[in-house]
């Protein structure tokens, strides 16, 4: 590879993908992957920050997470799609720079007392779990990326970890680990079929492997504009939990029409789901197609991360000879 | 190696090592290096956890204290001698052990606090120190070990490395991590020169290192019995600060000699030293000897540390093999 810019970014294995995951992130990765030297990975450990206790699905979830990553359109040859577990430079890194962490920068980590009171079927008083944000510092420091695109809920993290490459630079002197920018990746309106956010512990989402006739149930059931009763009362698409999804499906000719039609009392319902399953359907078939031929030869997914571990290996041991040179080791 | 019992302890590489080590640490791993198998390592890593701001040190006290190991009797042979930081699967052990260890855990820790409190002239407010238990437990349940040898101090830490087994053993069913048994060892009296504890930091050591014509020097502004200000008064060897190194070097039938002079007044505090001097001339020419063919050819520390390095991963990638195995990934 010889791009100029370098970025990473990682997914928790907790299940299938959804059509938020989609536009909320996988899009903007697969354009990444031909501007810059991409390495995605699969956060294992991380998932286990919050999943100790039952962690049987983990390794699952990776393979089936790999194939929705490359049903999407990550090419395995023009970025480097890896196994946070297998490269364990980031264990490595994730120790070292524990030794510069500040616990007080941790506790007042914005996310780790709001997740602690939120999730109450779990309990994250675990040290793994206080200390995360240094093991995703070291798995972004490794590849001394220009930038990392991030979601805005990532914005605490992205300064900790430019914190913590400052404080390193500091202490050991030049410029090794450089703070990297955040990238906002645009958030992509995608709500969950019931209207609250597209989530799986919601069992609310459209899934990147969903097959059509499942997705055809799934949308009928799919609220819209709750006010509109009769395919003759004008509708309101900006309060319709349907139309974002024609934001991101339809071609701009088709919204117009839409909003037309929904307005003005002429396009039902039932119409619309049926503009939208059909462009739906155009948009996940590819991405299925590709899927499938996974799903036909799962030895393939192992070969894509063994071929991506090694390469992110290669990366990360030429960063862990440098950092451990600057700390004395 | 088919010794049926297996033992694991570590020492961070601070310094140069001295009587005090000798008799409270090392006399008792060279004998455990014949009857156990044995991983003996440099704590590189735990170093960091206090001495990150400032690591230049530790690249030379890991040769040294090698060599000073090696003096001492260990040989790399009958036990393996390692350095940590070269076995990352130490830190992938405690990365995934943070994941099972409750905060709270931690924070109880007895020697938290009060090093917290102690030591002014370092932060550690770092989440790597509130962290370093789990390093510990890391370091000694990757051997699996039936027991390992400790000095009272360390009983808080093998409390929290037994917990820390037996969580995973509960979360993850069997009994993979056995809890280790602390194996007591009685504590030598050994003071420092001047009657407090013998310690680098209060420069009142005699070091496994020191030439003879400096250990003169040291011994001769050695304190004894206070009270004892001419040869002609009776001595109290039982208040005395030279007296216990008689008990850890002369013979039972010398220290009774000693004892019957110096209570009887006919033995001063001069010729008492001089009896000192010969008897640790003759216990530590054997172990300069050893070090001094180290000295002469550093390369072999290298080769000993790669050997040991070897033989400790090997041992090291089977457990975490199981350990991943038991936690799904």
């Amino acid at each position: 590879m010889s791009k100029e810019l370098r970025t990473v970014s990682g997914m928790r294995p907790t299940g299938p993908l959804h059509l938020g995951h989609y536009f909320g992130v996988l899009k903007n990765w697969v354009e990444l992957q031909h501007t810059e030297e991409a390495y995605f990975f699969v956060a294992d450990w991380h998932a286990l920050t919050s999943d100790y206790a039952d962690p049987s699905k983990v390794r699952v979830n990776i393979h089936e997470m790999v194939k929705d990553w490359v049903g999407a359109g990550l090419d395995p040859e023009k970025c480097v799609i890896f196994r946070q577990s297998e490269v364990k430079e980031h264990a490595e890194l994730s120790l070292l720079l524990s030794m510069i962490t500040p616990v007080s920068w941790l506790e007042r980590n914005p996310t780790y007392k709001e997740q602690q009171q939120q999730i109450s079927n779990k309990d994250l008083g675990n040290a793994g779990f206080l200390c995360y944000p240094v093991l995703m510092a070291a798995d972004i420091l490794m590849y001394r990326p220009h930038g990392v695109p991030v979601g805005e809920d990532q914005l605490p993290h992205m300064e900790l970890t430019r914190e913590i490459a400052r404080r390193f630079n500091y202490l050991y002197g030049g410029e090794l680990l450089p703070e990297p920018k955040a990238m906002l990746t645009p958030a992509a309106k995608c709500p969950g079929l019931d209207g609250r956010k597209m989530s799986k512990s919601y069992n609310n989402g459209i899934f990147l492997s969903d097959n059509m006739a499942d997705i055809q149930e799934k949308v009928r059931g799919m609220f819209t504009d709750q006010a509109r009763l009769r395919k003759s009362d004008p509708g309101n698409p900006d309060v319709c939990n349907l139309f974002p999804y024609h934001v991101l499906l339809s071609s701009p000719e088709e919204q117009a029409e839409i909003r037309k039609g929904c307005t003005g009392a002429t396009l039902g319902c039932v119409d619309c789901k049926k503009i939208f399953l059909k462009n739906l359907e155009t948009f996940l078939m590819p991405l299925q197609e590709r899927r499938s031929v996974l799903d036909a030869n799962p030895a393939r997914v192992d070969e894509i991360l063994a071929h991506g571990n090694d390469r992110a290996r290669a990366f990360a041991s030429q960063t862990m000879a440098l950092v451990r040179e600057k700390m004395g080791l």
